[in-house]
This record gives C-alpha cells, structure tokens and sequence, in this order.
C-alpha cells in the first residue's frame, strides 16, 4: 500500500518513516520546507527518505514565513529558552505556526490523491498536542473527515484516505524506544529550533529539552550533537 | 471586521472582492500562484485588490505541479474544448487540481489567524460545485469546523473562521448581475485556462464556455478579449 508520510527530518517524523517501512507501505516522503529557522533539519529528511527507501521523496517549498506569527518563522522573535519542563504544552507555545498542520495535511493531501496513496502519515504525539492545537486528535479526526469531502479519489470512492498517527499516544521515551527498535538513527535527526551554523543543537529550546528528556526516560543517551 | 479574499483574479473571485468591499470588510487579499497554465489571471488580481482598496494583497507561491494531476497545471495534458454546456459539471472534470481549495483554505486560514481576520471569503458557486468536490457545500461546513479545532485563536475562542462563499447558490449570469452592481470591471478578469499570449481568452474551455453562456443570461455582452 502506498503511503505519503510526512517527513520534516526531526525526531518524530523520523521514527513515523521507520514505522511506515517496517509495515511495508510504498513511501512517498513529503517534506515542507517553509522557511523555518531550522531548516537544516531538511538535510537529515533526505537522508531518511532514502535511509527506509523511499519510492519519492518531494522537498515542496511554502513560504509560510510570508505570513509570519510564529518564532519558527519570524527571525525577529526570540526563542523561549530553557522553560521548565513542567510548563511546556501547559499553553500554546509561540513556536505554533499559523495553521501550519493544516497546510501541510493539505499538501500530503494533494500528494496522495496524485499518487494513489491511501494513507498519510505524520509524527505528532501527546507531547506535541498538549500544546499545539492541530496536533490534537479531535484535529486528525475533522481532517480525515475533510479529505473525503475534499477530493475527486474520495467523492468517487476509489480511495479512502486514512490519516495515520502511531506516536499519537506515546511520550518521547516511548517513540525513541520505537524508533530505536525499528533501525532509526537518531544522530541523522534534528530537534532543535536554533541550530548553530554546524547544524549542533542548543540544547536548551522547548523541542531540545524536550528531546534530552525523552531519551532520559528511554535510559538512552542522545547521539545528536549539542553545542 | 477583517476578511481574507482569496483572489485568483477570475470572474468569481473578482465578484468576491466587489462584496467584500461592500460589505465594509478590510480586505487582505490572498492569491496563491500554483504554476497554473493561466498564471497570468494574477495581474488581474493585482488591479482588482487594489480597486477594491485591500489593505493587503499576498501573492503566495505554492507550486502545485510538483504534484501534478490536472491539466491546469501539467503542460503535457491538453485542455478539453468545446464540451456541451450540458455536459459540463456531469462528472469531475480533468482540470480538477487534486486538493486545490484544501490547500488554498489552509493558506487562507494560515493568513487569516496572523492578520487576525475573522472571515475567509471565497467564490465557490453551484457552477463548480456540480463537478469539483472541493466546492460543495459540505466541503465548506467541514473546512469550517476544522478551523477552529486547527488554530490557537480556534482554541482560545479569540476568533471564529467563518467561511463567506456567497456565490454558492448562484448562477453564472446571477453572479455577473452582481458584480455589475458592485462596480466590477470584467474586463479586468481573466477566466480562461488557455489565453494566448496577449492575454486573449480562448472561448472553447469549459471555463470560458461557462463565463460567456453567463454573459448571454445576463443579456450582457463580455468585455474581455477573445482570440
């Protein structure tokens, strides 16, 4: 069966690429490149896609920095640096992009209809939808609903698509566990939004505290390369 | 109230930003170019925001045919011609671009929740929704509930996206009758998928089939130019 699987090249989308492999799925990588800061992360994606053995792997550019609203996307805005583990996902935190799950299950959405793909897959987890609203699975449920009213494939029923979130449930020491179990090599992943201009992690944003306590809880220690 | 208007700078859409403006509403004009073969229905959207005084217009580069699928967007596929009216809409036509207005809504709504606006206008009528999925009614309701489930102003019920598709239950000649009214120059508009070079309407794809079978029901003589 084929699948597009959404590939950004950090922790999460990694282990989802390996899962998809390991079920057997025919991959399409899609990976957004929309401007973010750390968009080194699309180096790894490209090694992944080929890593599981991708059929295609499409870097699509969205500009979603034209819009702005976001620290992932707004260089003028500052990161939040070294919260409190306790305090993250406790609110919306301002790396939200706008609608940014959103367009990119459209866009996956555009793919799969034009490659016959009947799945998408994509890495968002609890410890993403504590905090970011379309990473929630009331969110995945409208959009499934949405693809079937939203294309020629569903209208005629020759595809049924299917959004697929395995690390929906799981906390980050479970996915690495996962991912390790699966071939992941978590060195080729990046995590951090504020990489150093050697690609090395800050080690001190919410997505690197977060990723250093997921491999605590897997009694792993982090191959990646911190500053 | 602020309105995101997705502008593409054909017949509908221009009627759109006509109401809109009537409406009272600040307009942030949104025009997303997808390497569409009549790419050149932009500058017509330019004009048109700016008549209509929009307090913004975005031309988004969102490169649809990497995907590929439609003969809009895949230069190899030739257009059809000459299709009886009555044919027309009978099933989904080939220049149905897979999850167009999915993508198009989520840049929209991308837009919308960073500008702040509360309202997606869009020109979506009985016309189309007989023969593309993504412009029925159902489509919209769906969309509608996915945006609030997908944005931080959704959660925080700082704001409720309302989709405006006020052409929905129109004919093509109604629609006309009101763009008239509300000061719309149709010449200014570019319907046609196959222009030539100067920018001259075919008169023999379906959407210019369409627009002029329009015109005739609305007594009216098109002012665009045709080969």
């Amino acid at each position: 069966m084929k699948a597009v699987v959404l590939l950004s090249g950090g922790l999460d989308s990694t282990t989802i690429c390996s899962l998809a492999a390991a079920e057997g799925r025919e991959i399409y990588a899609l990976t957004l490149a929309y401007h973010q800061r750390h968009e080194r992360e699309i180096e790894f994606a490209k090694q992944t896609a080929k890593a599981f053995g991708a059929k295609e792997h499409i870097v699509f550019p969205v500009a979603l920095d034209l819009f702005g609203g976001s620290t992932l996307t707004d260089l003028s805005r500052p990161v939040s640096r070294d919260v409190p583990l306790s305090e993250i996902g406790q609110a919306i935190p301002d790396s939200y992009v706008p609608a940014r799950n959103t367009v990119f299950l459209s866009l996956a959405l555009a793919c799969a209809e034009t490659r016959g793909a009947q799945e998408i897959w994509l890495g968002v987890n609890s410890v993403d939808y504590s905090g970011y609203p379309d990473c929630r699975p009331e969110f995945l449920d409208a959009f499934e609903h949405l693809a079937h009213l939203a294309t020629k494939a569903g209208v005629e029923k020759t595809a049924s698509f299917r959004i697929r979130a395995p690390l929906l449930h799981l906390t980050k020491g479970e996915i690495i566990r996962l991912g390790m179990k699966h071939g992941v090599d978590y060195s080729k992943t990046l995590t951090c939004y504020t990489p150093d201009e050697q690609g090395r992690a800050c080690g001190h944003c919410e997505s690197c505290l977060l990723r250093l306590d997921g491999f605590r809880q897997a009694g792993l220690t982090d191959p990646a390369a911190y500053v």
